[in-house]
């Protein structure tokens, strides 16, 4: 059994998904660990981690539709606004969603369903670098 | 320490929990792993896990009328709408809840608490057979 | 590799976050494993487990806030009373919330990210003892 642990970053530019199952799998690939399990971690407040459907764009829209209805800018009862209108919504997306997602390794290669893909969700208008962490971990 | 690796499929008759605990438990005790961690993962985007009360079935009713209210069918703006009006719905359901569930072992048994069970939360109206994955690791 | 199990307790006070992340990353050091993953479990289904920002509380004080207003007491469908009118929202913030967190651990403490922090979100007015599994895996 052994552990190996990565680092990379996602470039964001605005709110939305973007996808990162390929730079995992890659991952999981190199790591040589055939059966077990991967944690991908966001180090940060303002953005999440979802699986999501991966086919159709249009999807993705109308889940960040929903949000933005969901968890609106402005709402009157905000105090923690120091960043903008985005900032206290961002944290409450994050609390939706995921900081870190687990997917199980078998045969060496992650068992997503058909339609499934991890995404980092970013919940702010300003383009970010995000930090993330993978953890591989089995045998 | 070892990884164990099951599958099972859950048959649903559309929306709904079905508590999938009872299994879970049997293949971590078929596992012979006495610490560590089981890891249930569902292979799809149109279905969730939770873990949730389950003495008194009224708190899954309103639990599901709740998802109902707040994820309702055909709202205005979907665009997603090619297997019907239950398609979006569901994927937002998902993200709302979880993929995988993490419980950890002791003593050979699921520390879950008393009140808790784990259920697979089907969110299409026709039925499916849904994948689950379970992998134990631990010692 | 190893397995480290550990428990602890948080006295609650009413509903609210509690801070809990200085106890898990004085288990993780006990435990003296260099790179892995700490898993948090609440063994409860009216509280559960957040990773939120954690250095203005006023972000935390909305949070709350909009839980409290997107699953409201008394909905008029709610069924499920038995223990008071926040019976049945304490369920329903579980479930839109995690009952466990996954954390990587590299060079011997937790990777969370500078504002990140770990908390327990009590869902009842009632002062609660609450349980709290700590599982440590990995080398």
């Amino acid at each position: 059994m052994s552990v190996v642990t990565k680092n990379f970053t996602v470039a964001t530019s605005g709110k939305g998904t973007y996808e990162i199952t390929d730079k995992i799998e890659a991952l999981v690939r190199e790591s040589k660990i055939k059966n077990g399990i991967v944690i991908i971690f966001a180090q940060h407040t303002s953005c999440s981690l979802i699986v999501m459907e991966n086919a159709d764009p249009t999807a993705r829209r109308d889940l960040e539709e929903f949000f933005d209805r969901l968890v609106p800018e402005n709402a009157d009862y905000f105090e923690h606004d120091a960043e903008g209108a985005d900032d206290m919504p961002s944290h409450i997306r994050m609390v939706l969603t995921r900081t870190s997602e687990t997917v199980p390794i078998a045969d060496g290669r992650m068992q997503l369903g058909t339609w499934q893909g991890i995404f980092l969700f970013e919940h702010r208008r300003a383009p970010h670098w995000r930090k993330i962490m993978v953890t591989i971990m089995g045998e």
